[in-house]
């Protein structure tokens, strides 16, 4: 740790390609434990994003990676069987987990760019190339989304956020330099996985920041007037997926928040590289369940009364559009109900990298 | 554990007074263990309270005991020491938290008791009586709350609940069954305590009652539309105060709570024996900020980045009076406006119990 601003968080780096494997980050053990999960097939990079190995913008660097070993291992295949191998892998991938749809981006991506390939070499190049460029671009357009929300957020602004942003916050972090603005951070632990106790809040520290912690459930104290760690100027997190007419869902937890925000005056905004084309509403999105077990848990450990067989594990929640301020893409700041226009703004990204969405 | 309703929660004898020494169950560590910690003095009952050995009601009990434990070790002494034996005892109780008004009450009781008393015998004699009523008047209040509560929640109606409302639960289910009237639980976890997946759902579990527990950040999905949990019909909370324009202050997480039901027109009951007759508005009432590193920590270990140093641990939180749809005390349900009204009616407890608002 330092406080120079200058050095790396750790988990700016979590998902490696080696030779025949795909190495995960653990960050259901992090920063207790760093251990890396060692997918051999496409199908276990797959098995490790359900499992939750890796969370937020993981399970697009980890798609891309199967792809890419996938790729690879279809070399000594047929063209069609290589082919028919590599769909088999993004149908794995692009399913893994039902309302997170990073990983579908990569797939399709990858799909896309093999149509045309007529020889098993050409088909490994192209996907080789286009999984590669899916997770190059996804790291320039959280940059991109970056420089879009930094205006919006005063020097010495205090953010409260949920969960973890991940790339979003890495883009925001960047830009937020460039700009010469520091911030304050107010972070909810984000149970049951703590997401915001262990990755949130270790990575600010290790970039630098000044971080508190609250529980969940202190979210609106901090939000309303006269507490210790107000005022909060705004609440910022990332949004897994955003509808056309501007509901946002995000992890579990959100709603709470931005309803809170809402009702004590403090601007909510939700950051996403891109919305959803294919969601014209907030009910075309599935919200995921998880295993119920985690809430009777905290880091594997049982927490609540032996007696308790029953929970609720919703992964997501989804926040209605009157109580989202503004949707911050890479491409720009809308109101809900003016996210369709982000698609026709210019692409931020340098054009050598391809476009991901369908 | 039974499901026959008819069996008793452990927690509904948590206070033990002995010959030398006031019991008290440690609910920072039910029901993985059962231990009881001695206090031999009031003193020790004060540091116990202030410890979180016990909360809720809990405070209301020890404070009793330990009053009546003083009265008992004054017995030896001339009437003036004995007396000032007693207010130094009261002192240290009364102020072991600064929102919990409970033990004030008890405090009030046993003091006011004794003012006439001219001899030893005569002061001990009726400070034990003074404790031991305002024990007994706490738990018949409580039946009257729970028999006022009633109609405002049909049978089968699945409530939504935050912490722990000790006396306040067993007085609802008491009366819930003389009305024959059934429940369904969904129960906050509650951290950084976890008094609700501890305290609360276990209780109920042993009372037969149907319990889904879910974690702070879900309470809002809980509320909102269309999930599984729901619709919830009400949210129903205890309140450690409730000042005279009807602001509610109650385990922190329940502004957040009551924000979202109020956004997804779900009422808030909140229930109170007495409203604060020396709390003109919420401003008056201290809210008391506790040990942060409660908040990096779970059950006593440490589950936030070895990084993260700061934190922030409110025990308490505000709910402005537009959130709370009714307060209910032992003798009516009123607008939060109307709170004042309820000094005017009736009191419901036996007249040969003594009166311990002050």
């Amino acid at each position: 740790m330092t406080d120079s601003g200058l050095s790396a968080a750790t988990l700016e780096d979590s998902v490696r390609i080696a030779d025949d494997a795909v190495l995960i980050l653990d960050r259901r053990v992090f920063p207790d434990r760093v251990e890396w999960v060692r997918a051999g097939t496409a199908a276990e990079v797959a098995t490790a994003i359900h499992d939750m190995v890796t969370q937020s913008s993981g399970p697009l660097y980890a798609a891309s990676a199967g792809l890419e070993l996938a790729a690879r291992q279809a070399a000594g295949l047929p063209v069609d069987a290589a082919r028919r191998s590599l769909e088999d892998a993004g149908r794995l991938l692009a399913h893994a987990r039902p309302t997170n749809a990073h990983p579908r981006h990569a797939v399709d991506a990858v799909l896309d760019a093999i149509a045309g390939a007529t020889s098993t070499s050409e088909l490994v190049e192209s996907a080789v190339q286009a999984a590669r460029d899916t997770t190059a671009r996804y790291h320039a357009a959280s940059i991109a989304l970056g420089r879009q929300v930094i205006p919006l957020l005063p020097d010495g602004a205090r953010l409260l956020t949920h969960c973890w942003m991940d790339s979003y916050l890495f883009g925001l972090l960047t830009a937020a330099r460039e700009a010469g603005r520091r911030y304050r951070w107010v972070v909810t632990e984000t149970r049951p996985y703590l997401q915001g106790a262990r990755l949130t809040a270790h990575s600010l520290r290790e970039l630098g920041e000044e971080v508190t912690l609250i529980t969940d459930g202190m979210g609106a104290a901090a939000l309303a007037r006269g507490s210790r760690v107000g005022p909060i100027d705004a609440l910022v997190t990332a949004a897994d997926r955003v509808s056309l007419d501007g509901a946002v869902v995000n992890k579990v937890g959100t709603l709470g928040l931005a309803v809170a925000a809402s009702a004590f005056d403090v601007p909510f905004y939700a950051l996403v590289q891109d919305p959803d084309p294919t969601a014209e509403t907030g009910a075309d999105i599935v919200i995921e369940e998880r295993d119920p077990r985690e809430v009777l848990a905290t880091l594997g450990r049982r927490t609540a009364s032996p007696l308790v067989t029953d929970a609720w594990y919703p992964a997501f929640d989804l926040t209605p559009p009157r109580f989202v301020t503004r949707v911050v893409t890479s491409r720009g700041v809308f109101e809900p109900s003016r996210v369709r226009e982000h698609f026709d703004l210019p692409d931020p990204v340098p054009s050598r990298l391809r476009r991901v969405e369908g």
